[in-house]
């Protein structure tokens, strides 16, 4: 009907962007669609569509989905919603190499079980929600590296931009690329087989906070971005981890009307219970996650998807995606 | 202090991003530092700090803001929150070329007083909240024009890309550009003197629901970015507005939890009171505001800080920004 305006196609998995494709890229990314197969079987007589990205994703075989180790999970549960409703939070931590003296810091904290009791401080919108110890006095336990800038980039290991040649971004003058490595998005700059190479912030990516000089960040007071990717603090600030559950519990608290959206009053502050690592709780609890490998034909298939959306919504598909626009599937495995 | 994580200048004004710089806009921004003067006057012995992109908009002078006519503001009043705290949501809608059509229906739906007792319905994470009448069946006022989607894409005069060639933003294959004109964010294809253009999906930007049928958006239900830009909207949906005040209004609201983050109970569904141009509202409670001019040099010089944070807290600039990582300085001017 013409004026029923509820346009239920509207999302599903939600962004694709930018167009920066190289011919090449635009050449491998019609090879992928043309071998992807895009079209899901149809019923006699029904006219068949091109699947979403989220359904592409769903539709991906069980080899494609790679298990989180319950010991990179940390659970984060807020004290209970005004109905009484529980709040948990699940942040993966990043795999080595990356930032790996402040997520040894995070481990320590948790497992001294330093951050029961703290709150969120700080919620900015648009930008980021924040929590640790508002009086900034609580002693921290023993043994926590003082970890330096040079960490926010790595070195080691060349990354596989081959693999994700098609996803490559290049920019004009210096030359960058982004990219998934082992399922999480990462930059470079220099040549695609740079060593130099950082996580990005996007959409739910979890941050180290820290004072003005670049070493003041223990670990102990973190942040997860809630809204559009803030690229300037890349290299700016360590990355340590994303949200797989429970974004919402940070992205829907009340924005502080203080500077930088801190709490004005102490009432504002949402309490943390707790906050331990998966492996911590008991067998039955403990959160079980996975994500689509972006080293997989799936992911690939996914990636295309979201740079061209041609599930029917759609009229003029974007030609391309930025890296926080392919936010890496992530589902919670049923309990046995 | 070493732990004391408070990231007290985490922030400010949020976001910048890519480095999308080709050497002739790397070498205009350049010339634009230059000429900016970037260093604040700094008391004797006090180090000059490089000010921020929030504090570059506050220094400018009074002749590079515009002002917003009242006739171009929606001011859409939600039900009191649970302290019984009033939540406004004022909306600047577009100048022409962009989506007159639907503009033309939307005053004369809040001339109607069409929206009143109508809803915010959807609230998706990471994506948009969503407002309108969730039976679908509250008739519309006589008039409302059918608009096709040919008017997603304008192809009237020469946007003026060249004012803000130093924020063009090349592509790699298919030439687009983005740039700002009259105070919107807007893409082009083509070359740069392309008259075919349209505004893009940012954070705070509002579009026109609609049902799988390009035409079938009335603007009757309406929807504001709450998430990262999706830039796959843009050219598959008409954009109207922006949330220029009260965005947390709608961005902090909890999520449905239906697909596509519909409500599930109609009590959960936030009741919208009023929704009217600000020229319908009492003179003395009419909101003002104004914007910092896209033309000005205090915005190239805001632009610029955005692509390349300078100020204390940064330790690596960009070297570039995206549209969305500009957003647009507006600000409330105070009744006289």
């Amino acid at each position: 009907m013409l004026w029923k305006g509820r346009p239920n196609r509207l999302a599903g998995v939600s962004q694709v962007a930018w167009p920066w494709q190289t011919d090449g890229m635009r050449q491998m990314l019609l090879t992928a669609a043309a071998a992807a197969s895009f079209v899901l079987p149809a019923h006699a007589g029904e006219p068949a569509e091109i699947p979403s990205p989220g359904e592409i994703a769903a539709a991906a075989p069980a080899r494609d989905w790679v298990p989180i180790a319950p010991s990179d999970l940390l659970v984060m549960d807020l004290a209970p919603g005004a109905a009484g409703e529980p709040r948990r939070v699940v942040i993966q931590l990043m795999p080595p190499p990356f930032s790996q003296g402040w997520i040894a810091n995070i481990r320590k904290l948790a497992a001294a079980h330093w951050w029961d009791g703290t709150s969120v401080t700080r919620v900015q919108d648009n930008y980021v929600a924040q929590w640790g110890d508002p009086t900034e006095k609580k002693p921290l336990p023993a043994g926590l590296a003082v970890v330096s800038e040079n960490d926010y980039v790595m070195r080691g290991d060349a990354p596989r931009w081959q693999r994700f040649s098609n996803l490559l971004i290049p920019h004009s003058d210096i030359q960058r690329y982004t990219s998934f490595e082992a399922g999480w998005p990462v930059a470079a700059e220099g040549t695609p087989d740079s060593a130099r190479r950082w996580p990005v912030h996007c959409y739910g990516m979890v941050g180290v906070g820290r004072n003005m000089s670049p070493d003041t960040g223990s670990g102990a007071e973190l942040y997860a971005v809630i809204g559009h990717a803030p690229r300037h603090l890349d290299r700016n600030i360590a990355l340590v981890g994303r949200v797989v559950s429970g974004i919402e519990h940070l992205s829907s608290l009340p924005r502080g009307s203080e500077a930088l959206g801190f709490y004005k009053d102490e009432a504002e502050r949402v309490p943390i219970t707790s906050i331990r690592l998966a492996t911590e709780l008991p067998a039955a609890g403990q959160p079980k996650f996975e994500y689509l490998s972006t080293d997989s034909e799936s992911f690939a298939k996914y990636a295309d998807a979201r740079a061209n959306r041609r599930d029917p919504f759609f009229i003029r598909p974007a030609g391309g995606a930025d890296i926080c626009n392919i936010p890496v599937p992530v589902r919670a495995v049923a309990a046995k």
